[in-house]
């Protein structure tokens, strides 16, 4: 046993619609001596991602529920304060999967090391170098399949996998379109990041003619992050042989027996390709993924942007910010050292 | 103007939900003599297939609907009777896009003509050498991309289409399982074509249960030709990188506001593709499609099914039976020759 207290939000029932402070209560529970190979990482920063709504539910059909009980599962970046491993000192840097939680105990195995010298900061890993950079990358390319000259249109694009799937379409000569849900984030995505248009959907009222108007020639990729009214928009304003990546549905998470879509039909008028993708799908291609990355951050390519918001007990009111559209960029928590 | 009368079922106005003698009247007019380059059919055959339903509507995202006041667009078979054509004598048996009439007058360069001496019915030439065929071939092959070993699922299994889909999916080694409306048509796919096993879905009670106890190893392609409760159940049996090949959701065609699958998260739970198509997709692909066909049901690895009903005035109540399930195999109206 060591000295240190570890204070972690735990998941003590299942939500039904948002998730609040009964089903995610703080505990401070005492933290182990690591095992033989494994670390205790202090954390730096926990990613906060929709999935992680999903974990909270009990579907065994997409990957594996939280147990009640467990604190929240999240990726986080932490500094190894013991090891029983001869690969980590203490004081490296490492990301892991871990939790809402100040500690994080890991083996080894599992870590990955990241370099605090190169120039670049902490928070990017998490962001456009980390889970929600490579699922932009793989599921723009791999399954959006965009042209040149093609028109991509992009949910929640000043999220943290729409703003690099814009990004990463520009650099591929297509004319970009992002809705977004604030008048700052349309300027910052048309401004700061390139997309040639940008609707607000909060203000644009019908979905439909807005995304008609700012795409004259119709959409040949539609990256969906939100499912729900807009996606059911977007599936009227295809061409034929369009491709639509589903990334996932945040409108739809918190909201029990969401209706389908009613205008799916438009895959057969249409010929479209709809797919469905996890980042996991792509496992044995990450350093080619996260390469590309890296070369496009340096040369100034794109732009990554966090919005870290300080403190671990901020963290559910943080993570509600993910389902009323009022962050940007990649959403994370910072736990700072003393 | 010659001395033909044309017994003409027209599209007087788009029905709502099943469509009725109002909506498709009879008429008597008057053939005018051909043009040039122009041909008249005696009609022999009038092909009945659930996409005639979308053409009555008046949604311009599909294939141009059918205009007011125009006998209902359908393929035919017919005899020519008066020819302007340098390529038709009067006798020539052609195919051709027509109506639900007893005359049809088309362009000499849109027919194709017809071998009635090849030892192939002439019926047979709108099943599994038609549209309907190739709409399996295509459709399969190309979008459901079965492998040997996976487990193949057809919906309206006993239809025009899914007939021919199940045993091309035996023929590539798979494990069959199809769903139908009628103990007869249950035992008509696995005695005669050779399913795997049959689903009887009007009696089975949850679909969803006698799906994954036929596909005890999941399902790896799902050929949807009806959509609906269907389709949302076949959605919650996929396997990992499983293909949704969409052919048509007869189950709503007469269906206003039909609600949309609340199981479309499964394309993001299980790394799905679900892709629409249509046979005109494949034009460039006629020949092969229709070669390979041949080569099959000559040989007896595929059997043909027509079910014909003699007489135009019939033509609308047959068509009805689409909607019912109570037609097995390719449904066509035969008007025989006196």
């Amino acid at each position: 046993m060591t000295d240190l207290i570890n204070r972690q939000y735990y998941l003590a029932s299942r939500p039904v619609g948002k998730p609040d402070a009964t089903n995610v209560p703080v505990r401070d529970v005492p933290v182990a001596d690591p095992a033989s190979d494994e670390v205790v990482l202090r954390n730096l920063y926990i990613s906060l991602d929709p999935a992680i709504r999903g974990w909270m539910g009990d579907d065994p059909n997409y990957i594996e529920p939280i147990t009640l009980g467990d604190a929240v599962r999240s990726s986080v970046i932490g500094r190894v304060v013991k090891s029983n491993s001869p690969d980590y000192a203490v004081g490296d840097v490492a990301m892991s999967l871990g939790a809402w939680e100040q500690y994080t105990t890991a083996q080894a195995i599992t870590l990955n090391k990241l370099d605090e010298n190169m120039g670049i900061p902490l928070s990017s890993f998490m962001g456009v170098l980390g889970p929600t950079g490579l699922t932009a990358y793989f599921g723009l390319l791999d399954v959006g399949k965009p042209k040149a000259g093609e028109t991509v249109l992009v949910s929640a694009a000043a999220g943290a996998v729409g703003s690099v799937v814009g990004q990463i379409a520009k650099m591929k000569g297509c004319r970009v379109v992002g809705m977004a849900g604030s008048d700052d984030k349309c300027r910052w995505i048309k401004d700061d990041l390139g997309f040639d248009e940008a609707i607000n959907y909060k203000t644009c009222g019908d979905y439909e003619g807005a995304i008609r108007k700012a795409c004259p020639e119709g959409v040949d990729v539609y990256f969906d992050n939100v499912g729900g009214d807009i996606m059911d928009s977007a599936l009227n304003c295809l061409n034929k042989f369009a491709r639509v990546a589903v990334c996932g549905w945040i409108s739809t998470y918190n909201v029990p027996n969401a209706p389908g879509p009613v205008n799916l039909w438009q895959l057969v008028a249409e010929s479209v390709t709809m797919q469905g993708f996890t980042l996991l799908d792509y496992l044995d291609r990450f350093e080619e993924g996260i390469g590309q990355l890296v070369q496009w951050l340096m040369a100034g390519e794109i732009t990554s942007r966090e919005e870290i918001v300080d403190g671990l007990d901020n963290v559910l009111p943080t993570f509600l910010k993910l389902f009323d559209g009022s962050n940007t960029g990649k959403l994370l928590i910072r736990i700072p050292e003393e």
